[in-house]
């Protein structure tokens, strides 16, 4: 539910103002106290205030209840995301799935020597050359990622709700979250389903679902 | 918001006889005009109800208007779940590789010749062992699967919160949606954190977020 605007100024005053009553607030606004009654009314069921007899309106000091539907839009990359893992250019594929087990990840990041990024590996991909190949430790990772300027990447500041737009539409399991250094981009996390399903999560255990 | 006994009295006559004023709601739960007015402010500015002067309240006609925070309770594993890939216990780990690629999927579930659930074989489980053997095409899938009674699984009237859980909490890919016939678990759907981000996206598209 959106506060209308003179909620808002209610909400202001309160803040300031409070233990307040309701004919001061409206005396405050040049309002009659019946007008700003169902206000207060709805400011106080939505938890912004409190009223107590004969004390008055105050705030209630929760932090503002927000709605699940404001935490949902306000859900930022950089509150979510993890830990990226990459692995250099030269290194073979045999490496790559063993570095991929031992980080337990599902994504490699490919960076070249100056850390920038230049492809990725996913499981699927090294599953697909390791059946049949039995050169693994012979066939270097730049051969079979997949190459700029084909990845799909994210930034800090980019909300849940675009990333995880892109990981559906691209149908891939996971994002590098760069940051774009002028010359080149450097990876800086990781975003995957995982960390969109933790947001899920943590929306409905912020909000006591 | 949730709406109070009195707020759920009103909807309700008004559904039932609206066009209705705010003086006929009022005398039919015998309280003063005054007494019902945030209620009545309460309904309008959340959709419930419209009000047209001269007319009275009407329902307004608008699914209730649900909270984002309802929405996400009310999401349950049958209204997101895909098609489960199952695989028979005999079948190769090559062929098991294939099929997962055809089929694109992370998981495979392995079932028994009466279609019960017996295993699941995950991507990481496929890929560890083809690194290293030749024999692919000689070692049978049951050899190498994650056995019941070690799977997580979900039933179709489970919700998605629970499911995200599970997920997150057992660090898995992929639930088998399953139907307990009483002799054994049929596998009637799978639930990945692909649905659950689906989830995430129709949640914001639902409330045009």
């Amino acid at each position: 539910m959106e506060l209308n605007k003179r909620q808002q100024e209610i909400l202001e005053i309160v803040k300031e103002d409070g233990p307040i009553t309701g004919e001061q607030i409206a005396e405050r606004l040049r309002l009659a106290r019946a007008t700003i009654r169902p206000d207060l009314a709805i400011l106080t069921m939505a938890g912004y205030l409190d009223a107590r007899p004969r004390v008055g309106y105050f705030y209630s000091g929760k932090k503002p209840v927000q709605s699940v539907a404001d935490s949902m839009i306000g859900m930022k990359v950089r509150d979510f995301q993890s830990i990226p893992v990459v692995v250099a250019e030269h290194v073979s594929v045999y490496d790559a799935i063993c570095h991929m087990f031992l980080e337990d990840v599902g994504t490699l990041f490919v960076v070249d020597e100056s850390l920038h990024l230049t492809g990725v590996l996913s499981r699927k991909d090294l599953l697909r050359t390791s059946i049949g190949n039995t050169d693994l430790d012979k066939i270097p990772v730049h051969v079979i990622m997949t190459r700029m300027p084909n990845i799909t990447y994210c930034e800090k500041q980019d909300t849940l709700l675009q990333v995880a737009k892109k990981l559906m539409n691209k149908q891939i399991d996971s994002l590098p979250v760069v940051h774009d250094s002028g010359n080149g981009l450097e990876v800086v996390g990781r975003m995957t389903k995982t960390n969109i399903t933790a947001a899920f999560i943590s929306l409905a255990d912020d909000h006591e679902l």
